[in-house]
């Protein structure tokens, strides 16, 4: 087999050249830091877990019609993907205080939000992705309005959707990113779910918490071994990825 | 204990005057058929079964924003819900073929849908529930364009988290239906869910399927035992149910 021109590579992820036009292949690597610290040998394997995750999440919003770029899957650690113009921006929904919005407006983590709140990080790793308003991205020419009003409906759709996988599985999704892309139909484009979504995108919280020694259950904490706990209750675990136990190589 | 006042009485529910006004206590019964046929031994227990899905289903609508009836659980069989004028139309959000839309237009049952189809039925048992387009609805005065566009959009939220909530746990929602209420906050009006969200107004079909004898997996089919099997895979099963064993009295 020829060897397939890299057209992009990240921390998480490759990006090659499909095999027909407007396709791409998207690697899964298992570096690039998780939202929440962990151990590096709880990173091994997460790539192929985040495959899947990716996968399910993604077929899943093409089904109830939010349109993604995924197409399916290849292997273990690649999937076919659409080929899409990236947007230049992350976008974060948020339903509970954590992270950024903990640190700049010192709501104390864990907060529910009186609403889901949509904000806009422009994808510049430079910069360390700075918050950015809607006025800075119709400014420079990032989005239009009309992008920015679908990108929201988007967001809040995938917001809806993924709250109720999450929440029919014990987690809470407390916040998310999107990364959105366009993709032209003759004259007509349209805005499409890129990227990835997998425990690398999502602020995950465990609501079966185990009761503590003085019979209290803790509030919603962070997902221990969050790849592969994820992946077992949503019942997409690879029967067979073993990474917890896999031996490391001695460099 | 005063005896409560009877509100209403209906073939899987009670509603009785609530301790504040503006409440009502909602009753789950075990009777009233299931959208598939099951045995009446696997009817028993399932209003305790409802009481806890429908918290379930309502409380997650109220924490993304979706407002509901719902206030909270009061024991195994009641739930203590807000008052509401409920608007006399089942709104049913249909994502697969099957039962109505395919007896009427011979669309195969399982076929996907191009989007979600949302239709209005008037509720009226003696006249069959029958299926009214947005004509009749307004014509006869049943709700205006103003609710009728904010019922489809909250049709279509519920659509997308109930959606989540379920492919999270393996399951495909076919269909369900939905009915709302008018709530006021001082002049200001606002449509909730209302009734409840449980396998009584849902069609659900089983994602998991065992492989036949010769290695080949079905297509989704209908969840069996349902009201157990729902509760169980979303961990809300009460612990102290065992309806399954529980032995009939003799009459």
């Amino acid at each position: 087999m020829a060897r397939r021109k890299k057209v992009y590579e990240g921390k998480a992820k490759i990006l090659y050249e499909g095999p027909e036009p407007g396709t791409l292949i998207q690697y899964f690597k298992d570096d690039g830091a998780p939202p929440v610290a962990v151990a590096p040998a709880a990173n091994e394997g997460k790539g192929v877990l985040n495959n899947r995750l990716s996968e399910f999440f993604m077929s899943g919003l093409n089904t109830i019609g939010v349109p993604t770029h995924f197409i399916r899957r290849i292997n273990m650690r690649e999937q076919l993907v659409r080929m899409a113009e990236i947007i230049p921006l992350e976008v974060v929904v948020r339903n509970f205080a954590a992270g950024d919005l903990t640190n700049r407006l010192g709501i104390p983590e864990g907060t529910p939000l009186p609403r889901p709140i949509v904000e806009y990080y422009f994808k510049d790793d430079k910069l360390g992705t700075p918050l950015v308003s809607e006025e800075h991205i119709i400014a420079f020419n990032w989005a239009n309005q009309q992008d920015l009003d679908d990108m929201i409906a988007l967001a809040l759709r995938v917001n809806d959707f993924l709250s109720g996988v999450m929440m029919g599985v014990g987690i809470r999704l407390a916040d998310f990113r999107l990364e959105l892309g366009r993709v032209w139909e003759g004259e007509f484009m349209r805005l499409i779910v890129a990227d990835e979504i997998s425990p690398d995108s999502c602020r995950l919280w465990d609501m079966r918490m185990t009761e503590g020694p003085d019979g209290t259950i803790p509030d919603p904490g962070p997902l221990h071994d969050v790849y592969t706990e994820l992946a077992r209750r949503l019942g997409v675990m690879p029967s067979n990825v073993t990474h917890t136990t896999k031996p490391s190589l001695i460099n």
